[in-house]
């Protein structure tokens, strides 16, 4: 959906999750270094267990939603694939996209039930949704101008620096770091979506020139600040969960 | 062999590889979790040292085979390397593929057999014998036409993912989540083998466009298609071994 | 701020930090391998701790001269970034290069209190300060002679190599060799932004040819005698701490 | 130096290493799996110093011959870097990769010596050897005809290889499979000069054309078999070690 809300829509995905694991692992980690009873602590490991199922279920819906937005808006491709020539490839590849994050979900349901699942599955496909994506999309803006390019290849450096930060995970699990890495880079990924959005096709204002070196270079720095301003929201989370957060859940 | 045989007897190789692997780390896995009496132990242990040499015994035995193929096919170079310029020098490279993996089979031969050789040299030789075929490769496509070319970069990332998680596994030896990586990489070098012959030489129907932008674009989507079905098959024979599976050996 | 200055300005930042750490990892390596008492040794652990908050306090009022410097220099954007086009690009990526490492400094001195912050932060964001160092340096040099744009990508090589270097340290914290590699690799970054200046803006004698492939060639080796001064720069200080160093601190 | 003593003198270098370490460390792993009594333990441990320690010399003294030679050549640069523009910037850098192998030789004898170095030092030391003289070879080849480049970048997957695989023996130290591995890479580079030296300079017959792209293709697979005769070297050394080997040191 070349238009602002095919961006929007991603982009609000991602920035939700980045929030909420911010919020999560900030739980998580501020309850790794409690030492808690063992009641409390069976009580919690069961919370937990339930919200990753919840945050699971979430995650196979939305791409569900994903999917059928893709297909079946009023210029989508309806599910059909060829009709004298290839139908609207691109949206089936963004369908495409959505169906790695559902098997994510799906991995992420089965980690927390109580099947003989593999430690670091959950992870790995994970880390694979995150692939498949900048996967795609590295091949899909070939033939655009230069800041359509440009600003696209940046989103990769978040995808693809996602994908490797999850699967280190798979190796170094509960690593604080690691999951606070991500969340930003989570972040990242979804303000950038917005950002795409308002450059490509803006609200307001004029058109942006897609030639002009000078918009190149002010992206790239523009792409920083995301950062910087993304691993403000996670620090910020992180502390006021430490300081003020009584354990909502006992 | 350029033709669609050529790429099906090394597609059926890994595929059946890949189907082979699911069913045996699968049981393995199993029997990891399980806590069994030592005599069971012992007794297990002994079959899977059995069925591992007889894997590398077949590895050599199908590389064999698919050296000789590729020389003594009639328009091979029946091991003229040199004549009056070089002699067929397409299936001289896959032979030299073939002998990497013939090595590869050694190499698990001689892991199970009672030598004393260093951990981890089955793995690194597969691992090698997967970063030949992508070298190789490679340097293979040069002055193709665009989707041809395309066609086999895809390969390409089953290749050197299969290199790379193999690679992992020297050092992470009997991780789950990457002997089932494996497993889903070599099961899509499989389809994809077949997916390159059905494209570059079909068997029935119009000669695909090899220029068109659009096929580049569905065939990128294609390869992550294959992906998602090579997960489903490993997922499912996981399943069946672990919910069905009497252990056949016991 | 393209003259000799702006060069020499955060070379000598990476020269002094380079030779401090030098100095405070010998004296940290030299106190691992002795053992002491424990009242010496909780000493010692508050020191390096006050010494660890210092530099991190440091690095933050660098970064701000910095960002300062960058910013109202006269020929500077005097914080303007738009104005019938984008206003001094350059010095605005400059301020963003030291605006991520003054949040590296933020997170050293989080990391030396007594807050519970996860460990490996001070490294992580160290790493990502000369990642995105590097990666806005990346997009710097296009469109400039041969000679320049070789001249910045080796400083790349220094970055990017620092970069890695510090990532792997988040997950090998205290390994001697890689926390003198690190050294290493910020003296050399050092000593080459120097080098930058001399041959871009040399302060007498006639200007390099820009476009000459010899240059190129004497530059790249050149590059590598900077690294094997700092090496020897090191491995000098790391072996007057261990035979002179009355551990100055007790 | 161009010409084929230039390539056989390094050529001959990386051989004797690759082919010596293949027996030392055959010798060292046969040495732990074997249990032995304390004493000759002790014993074997002195001797093992004593070796590297010589080995470390033997490298410094072979390095201090190639700067040598490449510098007083008769036709070499004899020490002159500048007159008039550069002087033979091809030998200077011929000495500089000399130059880090002789640093690798210096960080050998300090580490076996009694002096408190860094665990690890001698392979990161080693690697970055590797990576100098990988580095500089990487830009030592433009504006060649099309054979001698490919020639060359399949000496630097030799090279690079070395450089990674002896960088992970830094953190994984004493695995077996790495130090075979990197005995193969050493074997492999040492033939692949004398290959390159044959191809560019032959000593008898026809001269190579330099343009032909079957030339290429061949060379390509030249390597792997290359590499397939220093595995099989490798395993034969490891083989007689370890079935005849009466460790000839106790």
């Amino acid at each position: 959906m070349a238009n602002f809300k095919g961006h929007a829509l991603p982009g609000t995905f991602f920035l939700l999750f980045g929030l909420w694991w911010s919020i999560k692992y900030s739980f998580r980690q501020k309850r790794r270094k409690e030492r808690l009873g063992d009641r409390d602590n069976q009580t919690l490991t069961r919370l937990f267990n339930r919200i990753d199922l919840i945050e699971g279920v979430l995650k196979i819906f939305f791409a569900f939603v994903g999917i059928m937005a893709e297909q079946f808006v009023p210029d989508g491709p309806h599910a059909h694939l060829f009709n004298n020539g290839w139908v609207k490839l691109m949206n089936w590849q963004h369908s495409t996209m959505y169906l790695f994050f559902a098997i994510s979900g799906i991995a992420d349901v089965l980690s927390v039930s109580s099947l003989p699942v593999p430690v670091g599955l959950d992870r790995l496909s994970l880390s694979l949704a995150l692939f498949v994506e900048g996967f795609l999309f590295y091949f899909h803006v070939h033939n655009r101008p230069p800041l359509d390019q440009h600003i696209h290849s940046l989103l990769l450096v978040a995808v693809f620096g996602g994908a490797a930060s999850t699967l280190l995970e798979v190796f170094k699990r509960n690593n604080s770091v690691l999951e606070l890495l991500r969340c930003s880079l989570a972040i990242l990924q979804g303000t950038w979506f917005y950002q795409i959005g308002f450059v490509l096709y803006p609200l307001s204002g004029p058109q942006w020139n897609l030639e002009e070196h000078g918009n190149i270079m002010f992206i790239t720095m523009c792409f920083c600040w995301h950062y910087a301003v993304a691993l403000l929201i996670v620090g910020f989370i992180y502390c006021v969960v430490f300081w003020r957060g009584h354990n909502p859940f006992t």
